[in-house]
């Protein structure tokens, strides 16, 4: 598929018009599409703009509600349990984090939770929210179930991403993995190419390690048994147990605490109602900020630096090929590639808002 | 190995005693053998009573010390940094939770960190603590360095375990993991067995996966390059990269937060000087307590009552395994290997503690 280069600032500015045309604010279609630019920034490609088509079916079907309020359904000093009324995940999430962050500021710790929401994009821009403030901040979400518990033979958790990001030099620790081997994005690639799937990711409809990615997405799809497999893979002999844990650690940190939807209730069309949780930590509850930072980034430093495997070229600490693509990508353009950029002028011209007048094409 | 069962009662009579022998006041000989005890009624020998040579040791040697006392570094409403003046990991660390826990009980959240302190035995100990308090409880520790970052071929990160205890009926969330794929006690196993080890468990010190246990064990203990790999194996395709940062962020929540040695410089003999930490959750602060561990054990139902894989016969939680066998071990004695047994006696000798006064051999 052929990708065009497209100034980042371009991208945000049609973006941005878009939601404003289906009635967000200036702030909320600027946090919408910072999240989704991001992404692409970080070549993240499949969190970033060519969710565009999924969102604006959403809010053209009313799965996902422009003018829904959150509600708080309980609050303490360092705690909220939003309900989250269906709003664009993104709005949701950010202003999650900025509570989070602020309770933080006064008790050291701050936890908010949102239900009933939708999805939120890369887990890990909220974190950085919180290492931006100089505080250690944890983002979960749970979602449609797509993985297998060890030895079972049906979806029954999400995908559970977990994201941290702490501060550090010259580049801080950011950390956003699915506690899962791979997501279905990966499959897909997979099935595309016509490749066979590597041992471990996923299963077919007995549970059993299945290469076949065609099968696999296809029972996903009909909700007909199969899935992905837990970090750790098929057996416990690998680990698969420690995936699968992760995974209920999620559920624990997301759904359940809030009151939301597990994810093996979770719908995959129409409203996600998913639930998704912010932890913001002031880290100077362990002593001086500057010293522990300090310690993070020698920590780093040391890994960066430690003797590398053969035919490896480089050992990267987390985060730091996304901020390297970042850099790169908004000197040369994000990559966009042709079927996405005929989407975005599909949804402009339906809004009024004509792709040309924002982005320039060669 | 010829093992045999000795009731729990009789051995905790037994290592009680021989605690209170170098001078560990009768609460903290408690403490250390109950540690050790939950371990063998959990099934999880090699965090049972045989360690206790490795601690007579340490005892004896003075690289654990009896009378030291910890020292608070720095303390706020809901966190304290001590240091462990190279106490009895389990005395520390069984204080750490308690103080977690109070600090919880006044603001919601609890965090405990430990430095300079020693092995402090099963991790899910201190969680469980708290789950008996009707808190969630988080605990880590670092290591002496036995993983290799991704791409790298030198051991920089310990075993870096995660456990976190929630409650739920019948049987809470018992989570204790290595985020390395196993620990060094498994390549021990398949050494004595002469089996050659599975593909993504440790590398060679070129950093390459090998199945040659002996060559791994001896490189590891000669700190010649090699180690175990993260949880996802040997490569960023089954998520080598999320286990590997796993393990920094334990690190993290460890040592670098209580100022304490990272695990590429904790020593093996010796005072191991490792960091740990605990935290407490009141989870009232997400509303009504009742409610929440209400779904929490309804989602842990459903996944042991989901479909099977082909050839599976149960899928478990976690926790529920080491529940029934606690259940099992208390009615019929715990397995004591004959070595364990001999070392057991041995050490009783010297501290004119007689064995054969404590536990009835058949």
């Amino acid at each position: 598929m052929a990708y065009r280069k497209i100034q980042a600032g371009q991208v945000r500015s049609f973006c941005e018009a878009v939601f404003q045309s289906y009635g967000f604010s200036e702030t909320d279609s600027e946090t919408i599409t910072d999240v989704l630019l991001t992404a692409d920034l970080y070549g993240i490609e499949s969190h970033g703009v060519q969710r565009l088509i999924r969102y604006a079916e959403a809010l053209e079907e009313g799965s996902v509600r422009v003018d829904a309020s959150l509600e708080t359904v309980y609050e303490t000093p360092c705690s909220a349990v939003w309900d989250g009324a269906y709003t664009m995940g993104q709005v949701a999430a950010r202003k999650g984090m900025e509570t989070a962050i602020e309770k933080a500021r006064k008790t050291g710790f701050g936890a908010v939770t949102v239900r009933g929401s939708n999805h939120y994009g890369i887990a890990g821009y909220y974190t950085k929210m919180a290492a931006e403030q100089d505080m250690l901040g944890i983002c979960m979400t749970n979602t449609e179930a797509i993985a297998i518990p060890t030895g079972g033979r049906k979806a029954m958790l999400g995908t559970s991403p977990i994201a941290v990001c702490m501060p550090a030099d010259p580049v801080p620790f950011w950390f956003d993995v699915a506690t899962t081997v791979v997501t279905r994005g990966k499959l897909e690639v997979f099935n595309k190419q016509e490749e066979p799937l590597p041992l471990g990711w996923a299963a077919d409809e007995q549970g059993l390690d299945c290469s076949d990615a065609d099968r696999v997405i296809q029972n996903i799809t009909r909700k007909a048994g199969g899935g992905i497999f837990p970090l750790g893979g098929f057996s416990e002999l690998t680990g698969s147990h420690k995936g699968y844990g992760l995974g209920i650690l999620v559920e624990l940190f997301t759904s359940i605490i809030s009151g939301g939807t597990t994810s093996p209730h979770v719908q995959r069309s129409g409203n996600a109602d998913t639930s998704f949780t912010f932890l913001a930590l002031d880290y100077g509850m362990f002593g001086d900020k500057g010293e522990i930072k300090e310690r993070m980034s020698r920590l780093l430093q040391e890994l960066r630096e430690s003797p590398r495997a053969e035919g490896c070229e480089r050992i990267y600490t987390h985060g730091e090929k996304e901020w390297e693509r970042e850099q790169y990508h908004l000197l040369h353009g994000i990559p966009v590639n042709d079927k996405t950029l005929e989407e975005m002028r599909k949804i402009g011209a339906g809004r009024e808002v004509c792709l040309e007048e924002y982005i320039t094409l060669e």
